[in-house]
């Protein structure tokens, strides 16, 4: 079959003919790709930013968000069958350590990450496991999803985390309106009434976000706290959600909180620096946030189903995976671009 | 009435007569003082470190850990009554705003903290309120119990709010066993069955929580990073509570986490500094603490009639009070030194 | 003034004339009164349902869901002043107690119910505290949101307790459109993407919460359960809120709930009557639910404000009481019924 | 091997000699048993009480509470290996389904009960699954805890369950203090502080309960109602945990509860039958309890590791099981009868 592989870093990916996969695990599921996201990380593993972490060995196929059909399984899979449509949980998890027993898989102790460390989805078939695959509703396309699949996925799991403890009437700062900020202001409008206010340096970006539903929008031209203190009646808001994490937003976002408030930290690039008396003293929260659980998925999903949850795509062929690469490197792309094989 | 006061930052209290502090609003309680904790807090007023923070007027009676008996009430006090033996909260708030309406009364958003910005206890009577009076058991004495005000009341709350995500089995190190981790000791041992790493640079430190329940003792010799994973297998401990907060604590605290656990911040005095993608990739969380509420106050007295929370303390009397600061400072005091008028 | 009294059980309400009630304490808060709801709970008191209860003296003024402005403070008031527009929490509470000290005022050991076991509102002024004030949006009228003070409040109570625990997907039975049903189905679209189905016995009770947002209506017409569990796929709703209580009603929604779901009492009449076994072998809750908290309050007059949760009023004049009762009582009134003095 | 089997209801149990069970399954395990618990239960399938329910075909293996050795594993089991030492969770789960994935395992839409509806442990080998085996200490020898792999689970989850709420100073009655309180009694005391009253009509079952940390015993005399009500100031108990669920116990244990308190049912036989008035005017939540998840199991291991949980067992050949059955039917066991092969 066809597949886009890493072949070095610092070099152009590489379209080549590869074995499809086979079951081979009782618990295996083949998935024939009808649409594989295309995110900043493929990039950054290109620049090989995740050589040492990954380790894996090249050349392999790249491509973590994925959606298609089931394919294949293996002789112990019970809950999906051959032609189901499905989106892919991006890790393959054990499903016998404490953490999956919790539900908490994305801290599951021996994990896989097809895409990252092994083969993933930028070709024709993906192999993955039973606990990885979500049945999606017969409304949604593969292709439409399959971006959900990785960054909607951590936007919907800061979004909803955040919003268990957000009542009526509280204030929550949304930092970065680009991709996860997008879904993550739609889920916070679906599962709560807390009055958003929205901070991008991008008029563009602010604006949509209010068109969207954000209740404020603030452009992030360095008076972005004192507008959001003078939105928040001096008091600053209960939950901050930074999708940005680089350039002063981890600065930014701490000061915007209310006492006793929670920083959510999703986007990364810059290190948190704050006096341990800041942090008591306010009782603040700094709380991390990864990619979201199978559960969280199927949350997704359902929310992608009631239309309450959308993201603006651009299709390519899996052939054009360059132009792709390109467009994304250079910001033509609005929303997610998509490969489809 | 006799009381220390203030009169100038790197200068020494001085005894004084002042008047003793009159019922005014409906709900004032005077308190005659039965002992009032001397703490590092107090030697850091006198070197002028809270002059800013505070902006209290100068002369002004210092102490803020008190405890004693009930000696008038104002008109609309129906909780306690004249001769009732009480502990009191350090805060007096309004009960009016959000944050009292939760319970959440430390982060009341017109409180006062007599001892820090108003006169204090190291005096023979204070004035306080209703709702900073804690009555206590027959069984305790308020010279005995007066430093549980608030290094105590910040030990429980930190412990208490941790022990709700503590499971057996789960691992939590303390950092720091003085004053407030030997109550953040003892207050886990009552209420969970985690098990207690204690890590402390001073050896003697080590043995005295171990003996008083600590499962390990880790002495901070440079190796308590290794020490703390050898001893949960590699993985870290499921919360780290740290009561020292400089000297490289945080870095270590941080560092000694499981994936996914939560790093409590107590002590302060450095900066945390970690790299964004350090939070995010093992999702962990950053947990301020401050002083504990009214019913953590009262949960901590629980816990003190019941003998499973004990302090050392030394008396002076109240005209001593310059030995007791220089037997603080001079680091020869075993628990808390305690003022007796 | 004017006031409107209970003279007698089982007698009409007397229009009479009695003092203003003036400030004695310094928390008493007088409000002039700007709308008081008419209640099905004021037909019960005339039946003598709460004499022993409430242990009342004759005669008394009656009315519980008030809302107006404030005429005059006690000396310790500092969270309202002479005219803003209140609404009023139904208890008057003690603040000092351990419930009112966790936010949970509404179990206060020694609460006060105006309209209930003291003077109410239908007058002209009535006596209350600063504790249950609370100051609504510009954009909202004394009269429009009086009758939310007390059966909204509950609706909103127990749907926000409800929606903790729902997520995307989850599906949540209300049972009963009227008064209540209809508040607690604008609060659960308004913070949760909960499936909501509405069980009414009354088809056009049905078609108005299909109208404001219910996902699916169900006419109780005896096969209410059935029809339940096929939208559910078979197994049940992981919440039921019941707001109706006798009929049957209990019964059913036990019966609707999926395998470890939460069934909510609100309203009430008969006994829950239910198998030990059937509980603990589907591990089911059964969860009272009394009015809201203060905050709560507060949480109900955002959502108003910000228009997603309307109620229909009729307003009659003061002097008209005996018609609103009648109107009441024979089922004439769409939406809830406001004495404006 | 040897296997005793019901072989017809209201008929003796028969040894016979059945094929050991083989592995065919990828997740199989098959366990050597060390220790089967003779249940209460056991008695009640020979009755013929869960004919219905577990719909299982004669003859079977009986024996549900079940430790041993590893003795061979499936292709996929990645968490035990052959001879390791193992306690065995009741159920054998899917691990696919939602509750499964958010380890609510025990509702799990497709589980299987060995002993229950297939072939359980009173037999020298049982067939289980990876998901269902639990590693214990060295420490602890399998026929000393099969008894907790059931009845002290399901102690372990409620007394747990209820735990999260209690804090110091909070009153929870135990009723029952048979194998499921004795075992609630010692989890209870482990992980809160909270004052223990326990229950029960035998006066030597509450001698026991006092011995083993009960902070007050009652003997259920007709007056224990009042005698809890006593000892907790007239206001009733925060939790109230009821392991007989017969006999008087449900009305009982709703009666001792303070306003907003948890009522967990356990025990069963009779109906839960209460006024809806009464649960909504005091807010109270009544809470069923199934057996324990896998990780309560773990964590029910730690404690039994640690020396917190302790249970007397009664050791039988496994060729004396009607030895064993009778001298449980005729109260002659004090803890539980234990069969080792």
């Amino acid at each position: 079959m066809k597949a886009v592989q890493v072949v070095g870093y610092d070099e152009p990916l590489r379209m080549t003919d590869v074995p499809e996969p086979a079951v081979t695990g009782p618990f295996d599921v083949i998935v024939k790709i009808g649409g594989a996201g295309v995110c900043r990380t493929d990039l950054h593993i290109l620049e090989g930013q995740w050589k040492e972490k990954s380790g894996v060995t090249l050349p392999y196929t790249i491509g973590h968000e994925n959606a298609g059909w089931v394919h294949a399984v293996g002789s112990a899979v019970t809950n999906v069958a051959e032609g189901d449509k499905v989106i892919v949980h991006p890790l393959i998890t054990c499903g016998l350590c404490r953490a999956c027993r919790f539900g908490d898989d994305v801290h599951c102790t021996q994990s896989q990450f097809p895409g990252i460390d092994t083969a993933g989805g930028y070709a024709e078939y993906l192999k993955t496991s039973a606990r990885s695959v979500v049945k999606i509703d017969d409304s949604l396309e593969p292709a439409d999803v399959a971006a959900l699949a990785d960054a909607g996925l951590t936007a919907y799991h800061a979004a909803a985390k955040a919003a268990r403890r957000l009542r009526p009437g509280d204030k929550c700062v949304v930092i970065g309106a680009g991709g996860l900020g997008h879904i993550g202001i739609q889920v916070l409008k679906a599962i709560s009434a807390a009055e958003l206010i929205v901070v991008d340096r991008n008029p563009e970006a602010v604006k949509l976000a209010v068109s969207i539903g954000a209740d404020h929008g603030v452009v992030g031209d360095g008076s972005q706290v004192s507008q959001v203190l003078d939105l928040t009646g001096g008091n600053g808001a209960e939950t901050v959600i930074d999708f940005v994490g680089e350039g002063g937003a981890t600065r930014d976002g701490i000061a915007m909180l209310r006492r006793a408030g929670d920083y959510h930290v999703v986007g990364y690039g810059e290190n948190i620096d704050v006096p341990t008396i800041d942090v008591i003293s306010t009782e603040i929260n700094l709380i991390g946030n990864l990619v979201g659980s199978y559960n969280d998925l199927c949350e997704l999903m359902v929310l992608a189903a009631q239309g309450r949850v959308k993201l603006h795509t651009a299709r390519y062929s899996l052939d054009d995976f360059q132009e792709a690469l390109d467009d994304l490197d250079a910001g033509r792309i609005r929303g997610r671009a998509i490969l489809v094989p």
